[in-house]
């Protein structure tokens, strides 16, 4: 079980993280897959990032039921997660957030690029999900397994997709990609807003550069060097450092 | 005596969540309905919202006169609350606030619109109210009965009101409702603007969408996690909190 | 001397709170006039606002002379305060500051107007004064007192003059009012420049609004709450108090 | 070695205060020359700036290889330091940075333009330098001398270059120099940013004032205010005054 909570222990480092960033706030969420079993995610139960402690980390199916027995209120939208893990097995972790930077894109027919690259994980393409297509009015939330896999769908096998007047979804290879694909995806949407109300032409990055970039792989010691700067930001580093206690 | 306790309580912690969350600066206020005598609100004494002690909150009447005896200098604009609670008996809570990013829908031509799911509770429609419409020159101030009643007439059964050149007045049928709307509305005017700016498009909530999440009604698990979440990060858990100490 | 230490300890709050609302950052100033002895006035030695202790207050002359024997090093620009004080006898406390917001329209020929009502004691007119008009290619900075005089003579019987690409200077016929109208300058700036984006007409402060706030006076209950407020969040609410300790 | 102690600590304070005003976060780096061998230069090892220690600092000749035995892990990105430092004998401090605001600029047609005082030590010229242009699709990261002495090309005898879809890099005739034009950079932008979008007519800093400005050199009392607040701000002025301890 060591392993088991040294994955529940960096979940809620990467809770706190990603508020402390100003990624989620009272609402989003982010979960891992489990390490030894890939039909179950761990997810916390439904609490605001920030204040997420070791003991909310629930375990789910991926039909979004708890399979730890455990009765505390989850997530409306856990469906999110349930859907990216069941459609590709490549998927470790799944952020949902409401970055106001990246909502206007979501709402606008003007698509978003990947043009800064520090957010070049993120990929090429960013397609925008509308609920409205397949399930007309509804209040906008992921709340079934039919809503979560449609999404899952438009998501295919790129790493973001933005959601209609509601915010994004990222997936990754690891915790650590989807924290650093969470954290400059919505720096990449305001340099891109910025950019464009220069009013002169633009270069996005080539699908060449990142591929070269995606190659480096959803790890490594650039990476760590940011997820130790983000810990000691948000105050968590212990939880990230679990196992060297 | 029990129950007035509790709100007033509640009612400190709401004043220290707006400021908190930039919706209030040294400006601005937020009132509750008596939770007894439906013709009286509660209101701080003249104070800002983040400094806002217990025994701060006074006791007024519909017509912005003070009910318990008190003689410290209320806030000038009370008289928006008044005018609220007057001409509608659903609501229960008011936010009067300066927020930044509501003001320039405040003076342009442009309308705004809600485009964002947080902020769907503010409704369809938000009409701008001038006081110079009715007024001509004056200071700016709602500080008497028929300029409360006028911008009470202009909100007419609407969640929001903009009001020119000056800032927003929110009403909700719950103190945690009137605290979701205030503090997304600035949210929703800034995604707004961005989409605007980007130049194509956009998609704003649709009436449906807007009447199933209004459904959802001004409480439960969802609006009590961001409750908690703001009452944590604002430092003032313990007033929410306060029946069970 | 009970009355000039209250004035050296306002001074110091004045210093501490615009830095802290990020009107003033490691450059920038503000001056009282000497309370007994309008040929004087009181301001920090070149120290960055934030950081400004009661000891390093000094007295200067009109002529930007030490007028106290110290010999510590002043502030360059000290003719700002210069010439605002020897051309107005009303001005009683003078800001110099670089805030971002305003520096657009100091550089743009698309003039800044008064459009939100906390903003409104800077008046109906904000002039532009540029260097390079009377004296060509300089450091930009104002060192002498013909410079002085050159702004003061810009500012005329305005509250604002904004400096190209420099930033701005204000002053009030109180500490408090300069603090107001300094504070709320760069929210004006910014609201206006979000409404322009928009697109659509813009309906500004009339000159009859503008004149009926004015005549409330540089000080009063409204006012005493906002430095009660700006005094608390910059920790220096005992330099406000001073008398009462 | 004294010398070389205080160095190092300034080295700490310069890493602390870039990264606490946001112009560094997990990413970017400063160095300095070596101040008795001018063919070596002081860099931390690969550490997010902000948790830069005493000990983190590394010294390397301008190869790029560890002079100093060290085998810790560096900044793969160290070759721009090399190639700024051998251009150049005058350059003593280099700051590469991804500064939000400086990005739209690299990577839009619209040229970055000088036009507040406070950034004017960045010059008159600003290029941009794309890694494509000799180099072709990469990780756009600067990791070889190849790389390293194309940027310094580029950045001629300017101080500051900016890099496609990447950031900027900055070069000093001190460490005080380079940082006051890291902090005023990405300011000097968004005030461009901001004043293009209002519509008229911009104007920038004259040659002339540049030329006024750059001969107040690089250090003097204006600069040292401006340190010694920077440094409080960071929790880091122990690291400024080591030589007085």
């Amino acid at each position: 079980m060591a392993e088991l909570d040294k994955v529940t222990h960096e979940l809620v480092a990467a809770n706190r993280i990603l508020a402390h960033e100003g990624v989620l706030d009272a609402y989003g969420h982010i979960s891992i897959r489990h390490p030894q079993d890939p039909s179950l995610f761990l997810l916390s139960r439904s609490r605001s990032p920030e204040l997420v402690e070791p003991d909310d980390i629930m375990t789910f199916r991926l039909d979004g039921s708890p399979a730890d027995g455990r009765t505390d209120g989850p997530y409306i939208e856990r469906f999110i997660h349930c859907g990216a893990y069941e459609a590709n097995p490549e998927v470790m972790s799944v952020v949902h957030s409401h970055a106001l930077a990246v909502l206007p894109f979501s709402i606008s027919s003007v698509p978003l690029r990947t043009v800064i690259h520090t957010a070049s994980h993120m990929g090429c393409d960013i397609p925008v999900w509308d609920s409205q297509d397949s399930f007309g009015d509804t209040g906008l939330l992921v709340q079934n397994m039919e809503q979560g896999r449609d999404l899952a769908k438009a998501l295919g096998k790129n790493k973001v997709a933005l959601m209609r007047g509601h915010g994004f979804t990222a997936v990754g290879r690891s915790m650590g990609e989807v924290l650093k694909i969470s954290i400059y995806l919505p720096q990449n949407a305001q340099v891109y807003m910025d950019a464009i109300r220069l009013g002169g032409t633009i270069k996005c990055l080539s699908p060449g550069e990142i591929e070269i970039r995606d190659s480096f792989g959803p790890g490594g010691r650039e990476l760590n060097r940011a997820l130790d700067y983000w810990a000691r930001r948000a105050g968590c580093s212990h939880y990230l450092n679990y196992e060297k206690k």
